[in-house]
């Protein structure tokens, strides 16, 4: 595997740019691709095998682009896809949900651990079980917050209506006994100011975007695959600079808008592509 | 034309089932298909192209099932994908914009005319097209509201949350200056008491759904294709009976939940099925 490739990413839509923002501070020198399927976004009220349709599709595009890993930034996917998407691909696959749980447990010595996410991945109870899987005794209580999605691409994440929304959801978790809250959607770290202020000081919000990068860091290392180019070049990034590329399934002018609400930025190089049917990837 | 062929209608989700509603109550002699695209809705934050292709595609699929006309329900479709559609099948097709346009200008003796709807119909100036068609002098303002969709479906129409996301959105509109305001999305008559009580006694409320119902309703008596059977048991029809057959292209089980919140019963018959990808028609 060339360790001067790019990593890639994809997302359902817009919301893994949270992620991406993520792996941009702590890896300054690795190149990034990211594909943001929003001719078919959101996955989170979707099937189980609509979302494996989707997750292959997208990591299949992002393969054959050459990268020499794959994060699948979007939970929904991390918690419906990931075995589908590892048979379909020969690249390292990290999802969001194991990293997220890991830092959950390690943050929660009461090991009351609150999940917000999509409603996809609350039925899936992806993150209970990779939480259980580490720690059997911990207790994991899980709400779907579904308006979050729509208040962030808004642009509404820091107004009243947020607070009052954030109250409906976080009321039904009873936050105030939580050791800690994971971000179980990528949109939900825009929206992090008022969801903090809802639950209180005493509880531990966990990123799962930021728990990702630091693991993604790590395997790297280990797997000696980190990129060799340390010169100025790589040590002057910026958030989406022309050294990433962006990819779109649909609707590029709106994904530009809300990365800049998002990154105050929006991708210097952004693309729109086909990725569907039959294994067949058409750009246009 | 076979006058006893049922009524198609599409959708990009459950949204359609208020227009669904709206032509069941008028014309209770005639059958119902529905397709609901659940596995790519929401269409109002995609691209023209991409709304067209979808929109295709459910066209074709309703037509090949057997249907005598076909209504569109979703008006981001309507708005963007009518002269597509209108060359792939071979049946009448209406769609929500031009009768929720005239009805608009009916009711409007101050000519000042508001319409909310998605962004992908507001950006495509479909109804105020429509609308200065009709009457040149018509001023018409236009007002994406995003929001309201998801608290639709989450069952949170008639709440303090919805009343504030109202009134934000439609201070934009001046409202108390409005003859009218048109419901340009199919999930915003499940919000109508919050908007009414928001703009006030004065804004006649334009459901395009009603209108097209109306519109149908006279369609096919002219056409001499009313359904021939007004026996007892086309008399005696409730909303969701075995009579219409509902599909959905994804999560038929979180179409039924919504549908039940929308509709007060969720359909007796109900069919997962795909159909995208080269003109085939795949059930399973």
């Amino acid at each position: 595997m060339d360790r001067n490739l790019p990593i890639g990413i994809f997302d359902s839509g817009v919301g893994g740019l949270t992620v991406y923002k993520a792996l941009h501070e702590r890896l300054p020198n690795e190149r990034f691709v990211y594909l943001g399927d929003t001719a078919r976004v959101p996955y989170g009220t979707k099937s189980l095998a609509t979302v494996e349709r989707y997750a292959v599709e997208n990591s299949k595009f992002l393969e054959a682009l050459g990268i020499k890993m794959l994060v699948v930034a979007c939970n929904t996917a991390s918690a419906l896809a990931l075995p589908a998407i590892r048979r379909a691909v020969n690249v390292e696959v990290v999802g969001v949900i194991e990293p997220g749980a890991r830092a959950a447990v390690r943050e929660t010595p009461n090991k009351r651990i609150g999940v917000i996410a999509t409603e996809a991945t609350v039925q899936s109870h992806a993150y209970r079980q990779a939480i259980s899987a580490i720690d059997r005794s911990a207790e994991v209580i899980e709400q779907a917050c579904p308006l979050f999605v729509s208040l962030a691409e808004e642009g509404w994440s820091d107004t009243p209506v947020a607070r009052d929304v954030a109250v409906q959801y976080l009321s039904n978790l009873n936050a105030e006994t939580l050791g800690a809250l994971v971000l179980g959607c990528t949109h939900y770290p825009i929206l992090r100011k008022v969801i903090a202020d809802v639950v209180g000081e005493g509880v531990v919000l966990i990123d799962s975007g930021q728990a990702t990068a630091a693991e993604v860091k790590t395997f790297l290392k280990q797997s000696d695959l980190a990129h060799s180019d340390t010169s100025a070049l790589y040590q002057e990034r910026h958030l989406c600079d022309d050294l990433d590329h962006f990819y779109v399934t649909d609707a590029a002018s709106r994904f530009a808008k809300v990365a800049e609400r998002f990154l105050g930025v929006a991708p210097t190089i952004l693309e729109a592509v086909e990725i569907w049917g039959n294994d067949e990837l058409r750009s246009h």
